[in-house]
Formats: structure tokens, C-alpha cells, sequence
């Protein structure tokens, strides 16, 4: 399977966001479909894995992911605007992980109008488990570059994102 | 409106892929969120201004920018390929077109069982207004970024891609 996989790449050209890419475009516009070139990669390596490894999919483990970092819960509209992933539907992505036992929907005590979503202990273990794995994918896929190198791109994405920030667009 | 978004986000400091990061979480794994991160502000941008400028949406113009680059037009299994965004159902989004009349659906003369989808010459002036505002609105967003820092980035992302291609997993 590795070895077919390794042919077809001879054979044909890797396609991806760069591919579209005119001589004429200017620079920040190749650097951007460089930037989602990458991007994609990498979560389309992540998404593979959590279905072979999981069964589950990138939308689910990003929701769980937000809710272990907030142990009081979440409200839905806090969830939406955290999540990382787009292509997932809050409320059915909930919904899933609440038959299954890995979230429950609780009265917020703050606003007792209002719901809170937060991660059973079963979903703890659950998550704790993707989350050690998802560690070790993505250490293999940065593993080829050497720390100076890691160092000097996450500081450029940091000034990138802070640039952003500050557009007004954004 | 722009002022009450800049008093938002002096309250509440801006949530994205990296607000879930651990104190204890690997290098590579920060590396990877922060990279998320860039990419989804940027994207956000590019979404929103392609709905308030076209009143279209992202994988539509996905879609046209890769037949834009394909004169001959493409199988809609080398469309699905070639996409850079998640979110877009590739049938429904060329149906979409279809009947605005900015893609058609042709028999491939190289094999008459398939069809081949390319852009009409509306779809391909559509697209050229679109293409030419959505390279102003990624030049102001890369724009505070010296030319300096933009190669540097450029070549460590160029790197990045490479060894994520040499990868076991990728």
C-alpha cells in the first residue's frame, strides 16, 4: 500500500493549493497558497489518521479538544467561536458526542436560561488517548525540521498573526 | 461597527486554534496551531469578504479558480483533487454554477462516458473580477510583513511542505 503510494507520487505531481498558482501572482498570494498548502497537508494527515486510529473524525476531536481546556464547561456559542475546524456543525457534532457519553449539556448556574456543554470523565479518557496520539502524528510530520528552523517559522507565523490581527480587515 | 469590533477586542483577547495549547505541549504541536491559526484568520478574511463583495462563498470560488487554471476543463474526480478548502460538497457547488451558467458540463472527447466541467466565458469574467479584489485583500493582509520576512517565510514553508511529502504518513 506504502509502496503504490510511493509510485503514484512519481507518476504524478502532488496537487495542492499551489498549484493554481500564475507566474503574474504576486508574491503575498503565493506565500499564502503556500501557507494553506501546508495547512491542509498536515490536517489531511490528521484527519486520516483519526479515522483509521479513532473512527472519528477532526470536527469531533477539535470540539472535545476545546472543552478539556475549559473544565467549567462551555456555552454552544463559546464552542463555535473556538473551534478550529471548519466543516463541523456545532450542534450535531454535540449532539454525537452526547449520545455517546462523551459530553453532557448541563443548566449554566450562572443563566439558568442558558446551557453549558462539558467533557464526562469518559470523554476525558477518550480524548486523553486522541490527544497523546495526535501529539506523536504531528511530532513525525515536523520531525525533518531542525529546532533552529521550527524556532524561526513559529516566530515569523507569530508575527504574521499579530500583523493580521491588526489589519482591518480582519 | 469597525470601532465596536476594536473595543471587542480589548475585552476579550481574540480565540483561535492556539488558545487550547497546554503548557506542556510539544514544540511541533504549537508550531502546528499556531500555523492553523494563520491560516484560518486569513481564510476567515477571504470568506467573508468574497460574501460581502460577490455574495459568494469560498469553495465556489475554490472551484473557478481551478478550472480557471485547466482551459481544457477537468473530470470532476480531478476537481475533488484539486480543491484547497474543506467544506465544499464539489457536485453541489458545480450544480450551483451550472445553472448561474459560469461552469458546463461537456462529454471528455478522450473518453465519451465522462464528463468534463469548464468555465464559460461569463464564469471566466466573474472569476477575473473576483481573482484580481481577492489578490488586493491578501496583499493587505501579508502587507505589514517585510519582503524580507515574507521570503524567509516563503522558504521555510517550501521546506516544511517538502519533508511533510517525504513523510511515511502524508
Amino acid at each position: 500500500m506504502a509502496k503504490a503510494k510511493a509510485n503514484l507520487k512519481l507518476i504524478e505531481p502532488r496537487l495542492d493549493a499551489e498549484t493554481r498558482i500564475h507566474d503574474d501572482h504576486h508574491v503575498s498570494v503565493r506565500l499564502w497558497l503556500r501557507l494553506l498548502a501546508c495547512t491542509n497537508r498536515i490536517e489531511g494527515v490528521v484527519r486520516q489518521r483519526l479515522q483509521a486510529d479513532f473512527q472519528t473524525t477532526l470536527p469531533r476531536f477539535d470540539l472535545l479538544a476545546q472543552l478539556e481546556r475549559a473544565p467549567q464547561g462551555l456555552r454552544m456559542s463559546e464552542l463555535s467561536q473556538r473551534l478550529m475546524v471548519t466543516g463541523g456543525n456545532v450542534t450535531g457534532v454535540t449532539d454525537g458526542l452526547e449520545k455517546e457519553g462523551l459530553v453532557v449539556r448541563e443548566t449554566d448556574p450562572s443563566d439558568r436560561r442558558a446551557f453549558k456543554v462539558r467533557l464526562t470523565p469518559e470523554g476525558q479518557r477518550q480524548f486523553g488517548r486522541m490527544a497523546a496520539e495526535h501529539e506523536q502524528w504531528v511530532i513525525g510530520l515536523f520531525k525533518r525540521m531542525s529546532p533552529k528552523r521550527k524556532n524561526q517559522l513559529a516566530e515569523l507565523l507569530g508575527e504574521l498573526k499579530t500583523q493580521i490581527s491588526q489589519s482591518p480587515d480582519a
